[in-house]
């Protein structure tokens, strides 16, 4: 199996002044290629240091993947200590990122100034593969078998989020061209609405049918976005595991049934909102304890101004009344975390905005409460052209994990209404 | 200086499911205490690996903390590590986590088990620090000096964020114990409205006379929270230490003026949640291209239901007319992004709301937008007893951090306006 190893050069992030988003993104791509990760590693801005770890992890590693550590501030550390392990004699400039370069920076209306310029100078022995958001290019080096003793490459991006993200796809490109990696057939099903052992425990035979069908089953949970299960299959041929694949899902499915809710690598989000831009129709939220996380998420959603009309947070019950046109006697008669409350909530933002669907919350994220509806309790409601429902959440996280699942459950109730409707 | 390595266990980090976050707030309180984080390492559940890879990392530093790995399924593994590692003859119960595992279980109404009883079980040569938020108690293993040639302790901590986070400064106090760590005083300026690159300028002069007085500055850039510079001096005599912080900060806060927001560790919606408690007032948002976010931060603040009484996302056209009362003439003769919509609006929802101040944003997050205002363009308004102001911000990053940054302008424009009052 070949294997693989993240390294994250620093000081920014040793000191805990930024977490490393990028080395998990990375870590999927590569999983995802059937290439085995053995370790992730963070350094600081040292040339030593950087040399004799990377070093190191080539004598051990196929390949190694370096984030950061470039940077008009930085080049001269990283570069030269990439110059002097791949043996490269001088820089030479790339002129297709000199381009990207002066065109990036004239959009915001900026000069090119040397020090950008200076970015796009790379070892000679680098294969350059171009980042098009940025100004420092991607370089690869890939080493004579002789070196390590076994075929190693190396890359190296920028710590820039989003750069690194969007250059992935080429760098994972180069990668299979210089190794022969396995054939993976993956397929992911994302479910929302059971826990992880719950759900472990619900498709137990199923599960337990899948190892001598070769294929891999696992589970990867999240606060916002449910179970998500990823199936694969390394190696053989990719129609018959795609075939072998289809054939389980089929016995899946009816077990399952709308818990899953997408076989795309898909948020709550962006599912609903393909269905309601199928539908046509439109949405509005109320908002109490999620304080505008439900209407944050939704718009997350590039085109989302297609059916999202609008959201009432309405923090303060006066306002829940004033705007939304909840009865002073319901929320008297029933509490302010309630059925009765979420549905008129619901009941009004629908009327507000005049929407089709609307999604309303109230509850306690981490304080007050009493004992029939303690602090991470939330009560959610739906609201459409089949009436209301509301269905009652209890989690046990602190504030701001509460308030995430408490959105997530009520998108969650939305796409359920969606679906019976 | 005393040497430090942060390991991460878990093979759901090594396949990208999670991103470690653990790491980072462990990092930066043991930078804090003047202890020098050399690196950071993740590695995957296995045995072997962990024990070589603990030995290794005990050999280079003086403390090695470990997250992770723990848990109902996985104690086995890394547990077995460490009974190994530091030369355990048997497992011993903790009766008082015992007693926190039962509380945590009885408070879910949930039934203690056998495996739960497991978790409170630690290798005979470990000291416990209770976890009291969690099951898996944190283990400190402390090794004679002969072991490794020098003085050497290892941390081994749940992989829980928030327990990690919670069990923190006992782990902490438990290291100053051990280690002659050295004093280290520290003080920090959070600033808003201004880049890094901009505030270094700003600053130079008055950042050249700080390194004669022994005083380190370090700036840390946030998105939502904007650069926060850290003085710090180490070793000599605290009083002493404060009292050159303090003239040096006497020179600084003329320099700066508002652009600082707070000298402790806070966010912007935590410092305008105290302005507003102090005076009595009440705020409410008008959101449009921020989608909520707004809405989001301020509730994040515990006990900001005493200021913050709600919001309207108005993310269609006519919900801003309808609801917020914006004139359609003042749509159709500025553009729906500019001052006079975003004024209009948050007067709209002050009114609608009866709040002493609201907050208005209209924008283009990361689509549309023309050449006057291309995307990545927000105008915001505050108003208020003395009137609305509006201003006119521009970004280029992609679009969940072009919501982030239109918020925490947002933010920043109210907090000025509330100086200003």
């Amino acid at each position: 199996m070949i294997k693989a190893s993240i390294c994250t050069i620093g000081d920014e992030i040793l000191i805990g002044q930024i977490v490393d988003t990028n080395s998990s993104h990375i870590a999927l791509k590569l999983e995802e290629s059937g290439i085995d990760v053995t370790r992730m590693i963070s350094i600081g801005d040292n040339r030593d240091a950087i040399l004799n770890q990377l070093d190191s992890e080539l004598k051990q590693n196929n390949i190694v993947i370096v984030t950061g550590g470039l940077g008009p501030t930085k080049d001269d550390i990283t570069k030269d200590a990439l110059k002097v392990l791949s043996g490269s004699n001088c820089y030479v400039l790339n002129e297709k990122q000199v381009e990207i370069v002066k065109r990036i920076l004239h959009s915001r209306g900026l000069d090119t100034m040397d020090i950008n310029i200076q970015q796009a100078m790379v070892p000679d022995k680098c294969e350059v593969i171009l980042n098009k958001l940025g100004t420092a290019p991607i370089m690869a080096f890939h080493f004579p078998t002789e070196r390590y003793g076994h075929r190693a490459s190396l890359y190296s991006m920028p710590g820039v989020p989003f750069e690194t993200l969007a250059a992935l796809p080429d760098v994972m490109e180069n990668i299979k061209n210089h190794f022969n990696t396995s054939t993976i057939t993956h397929h992911t099903i994302m479910t929302y609405g059971i826990a992880e052992s719950a759900l472990s425990k619900k498709i137990e035979a199923w599960e337990d049918s899948l190892s001598e069908l070769g294929i891999h089953l696992a589970y990867l949970p999240n606060t916002l976005t449910g179970v998500r299960l990823r199936l694969s299959m390394t190696g053989g041929d990719e129609k018959t595991n795609n075939e072998t694949i289809d054939n389980a899902l089929k016995r899946l499915r009816p077990i399952l049934g709308n818990i899953i809710y997408s076989e795309q690598d898909d948020k709550l989000q962006n599912v609903i909102g393909k269905m309601l831009k199928i539908k046509g129709s439109t949405l509005s939220c109320a908002e109490s304890c999620t304080g505008g996380m439900i209407a944050h998420l939704i718009t997350t959603v590039s085109g989302s101004s297609e059916y999202f009309l609008g959201s009432v947070t309405s923090y303060s019950p006066l306002i829940k009344q004033s705007v939304l046109n909840v009865a002073e006697d319901t929320i008297n008669s029933n509490g302010i975390v309630s059925a009765a409350v979420a549905s008129s909530m619901a009941q009004g933002v629908r009327k507000l905005m005049g929407s089709t669907y609307s999604i309303a919350t109230t509850g306690w994220a981490d304080s007050y409460g009493d004992e029939h509806e303690p602090a991470g309790t939330v009560w959610v409601a739906v609201d459409g052209p089949n009436g209301t429902v509301s269905r009652r959440f209890e989690y046990h996280s602190d504030r701001i994990h509460n308030i995430e699942r408490f959105a997530a459950s009520a998108l969650n109730l939305l796409r359920e209404y969606i679906l019976n409707n």
